[in-house]
């Protein structure tokens, strides 16, 4: 009788530790949460009934996201630091901007996919969401450096961008600073990267393979999911043990805001954004997860458990969606010049 | 009698000088040539049997176009500075690379669109083709500061972009900077863009309207085609007067090759292009035309003429190729780090 039990539970290691039901409860009951899987469910959640997102407005957001007249020098767009080829992030440890100038405290561009999930905007959380986020970068000296009448003055001097408005709010809009970059955050929601993880979430037993699941359940026994929940799997706001013991400290000054809580990042598409957390001062996605276990929860993640852990977030990488790459209308002779001083 | 002859030159001038088909004789004469009507005659024209264009290689040519790791900071991509939505330029007076370093002879980013059709490539025309050509902007200092190990190292630390090259050209491919900078030509080759001048040269006497078939008359009859020939209405090696009158020679010390020859723009997408000539500093394209007038054929265009002309040039506007925007492949944890320095 004995031998038969230890049977069963070699058996069921073999296969995976729950079973794929239990497991998708398992993953429920510590808040992590699928991107919906209809249309409909996900413009329930993410739509906005005073400036609902629309066709038009998407597509001129995507235009003013890929336009450099955004920023002084005409050299900078949002997808400079918020590239939607690689992961939506920039790819390089702290941000630079205007004047080869680097973000001050030393702060690691945050990806923009799956951004409209997050419960706060910037690494502070000073932000509630897109809308206003989108303003800060673009007025930001060490970013775009563009102040808010220069951005307004170049947009309505471009005849089809005042156009394209008037099609997407009515012919009595204000194409103010506001009505841009909220128009920006419109088409930000957009980009939600729908992976196996949440066909798993959503019913599908067999989206994840063994592997990821035995990743998924390391994930949560260590204790990960304290932070990284939600359907972002993070974008909340946490007490990141920085200031103490974090050793990367000397690099940069951040501090988090008032209380010291710090906006956890997306483990979706994480395989793409390195380097990693807000100083960008790790490379490899194992050694993060290693130097989360032993700052953030308190434990030691030896090489084999950091592997597993590393399985299941590559599982998190989402079908980004197709992006046509815009053409952006023609300046005109009143358009206020670049600067790159 | 001859109030009839003069009432005949008076409708003929109302309408249009030319009858349209000896219009378009005319300006076949001029030597102004359309890019060809079918896709089998263009490729004709632009491919090369010793390394033919494959969808492949455009394709993973356009990944590398936009892939900022190309350059040593991780932030500048060839589409930085020949950005596919506004017009393949920058918009700005003179290019700004590494460093926020602006070009040390204060030249103005030409077209990436349909220079496959120029004679010889860079403004002092020391580039043959487009390979070749590609392979400076990478290396130089001012812009992408890359040297070709480092891009060579980066590119081949890269799984997916080493199995697309294997995919593209064999798998005993060397992925050498030759190689990949001859696949980034590739994918330029395909950025040619028709628009309704062509149509008209290839035989729709109605793609120009009325206005625009004056334009074009008055663009010849002043003698813009001396210099504005060929199917790209520009990019060959003309004698430039510069250096003797041309007012702009104080910002830059550009010269032009060791005969003080100079590569004619396109005038493709001219209106896109702005600000104009080698060093950007004329933003108005009327008055762009004047000055040519005066400088380089020694007459005086006056605004009526200009803006006959103008009218003309609009009609160069192409069509764009659509580009979806590349999911770029992920960095490895052996992929040289990018350096902002």
């Amino acid at each position: 009788m004995k031998l038969v039990v230890s049977l069963a539970v070699c058996l069921i290691s073999a296969g995976s530790v729950f079973a794929s039901s239990s497991l998708i409860q398992k993953a429920k009951n510590s808040r992590l949460e699928a991107i919906p899987a209809t249309q409909e469910a996900l413009m329930k959640l993410i739509d906005d009934k005073n400036d609902p997102i629309t066709k038009e407005k998407v597509e001129l957001g995507k235009k003013l996201y890929f336009d450099p007249r955004m920023s002084k020098s005409g050299l900078i767009s949002c997808n400079t630091c918020h590239n939607l080829g690689l992961g939506g992030a920039d790819g390089i440890p702290a941000a630079i901007g205007h004047g080869w100038t680097a973000n001050p405290h030393h702060l690691n561009s945050p990806t923009v996919y799956n951004s409209v999930f997050f419960k706060a905007q910037f690494w502070d959380g000073r932000s509630p969401h897109l809308a206003d986020q989108a303003q800060g970068p673009v007025q930001a000296g060490p970013e775009m450096a563009a102040p808010p009448k220069l951005v307004e003055d170049r947009i309505n001097s471009i005849a089809e961008y005042v156009q394209e408005f008037k099609g997407a709010y009515g012919d009595d809009v204000k194409i103010d600073f506001e009505k841009i970059t909220a128009t920006i955050a419109t088409f930000e929601k957009t980009l939600v990267t729908p992976s196996k993880f949440d066909d798993f979430l959503n019913g599908d037993e067999n989206a994840l393979n063994k592997e990821e699941k035995e990743g998924l359940v390391t994930f949560i026994d260590k204790g990960c999911t304290s932070c990284h929940s939600g359907i972002a799997l993070g974008g909340t706001m946490q007490p990141f043990q920085i200031a103490a013991k974090y050793k990367f400290t000397n690099v940069g000054d951040f501090k988090g805001d008032e209380n010291g809580m710090v906006k956890t990042p997306t483990l979706r598409n994480i395989t793409e954004t390195a380097p990693y957390f807000h100083n960008g001062q790790i490379w490899s996605l194992s050694e993060a997860v290693k130097e989360m276990g032993s700052t953030q929860l308190g434990i030691k993640i030896d090489d084999n458990d950091a592997a597993k852990i590393v399985t299941f977030l590559k599982a998190l990488k989402g079908d980004k969606p197709e992006i046509i790459y815009p053409q952006l209308p023609e300046s005109s002779i009143n358009t206020p010049k670049p600067s790159a001083n």
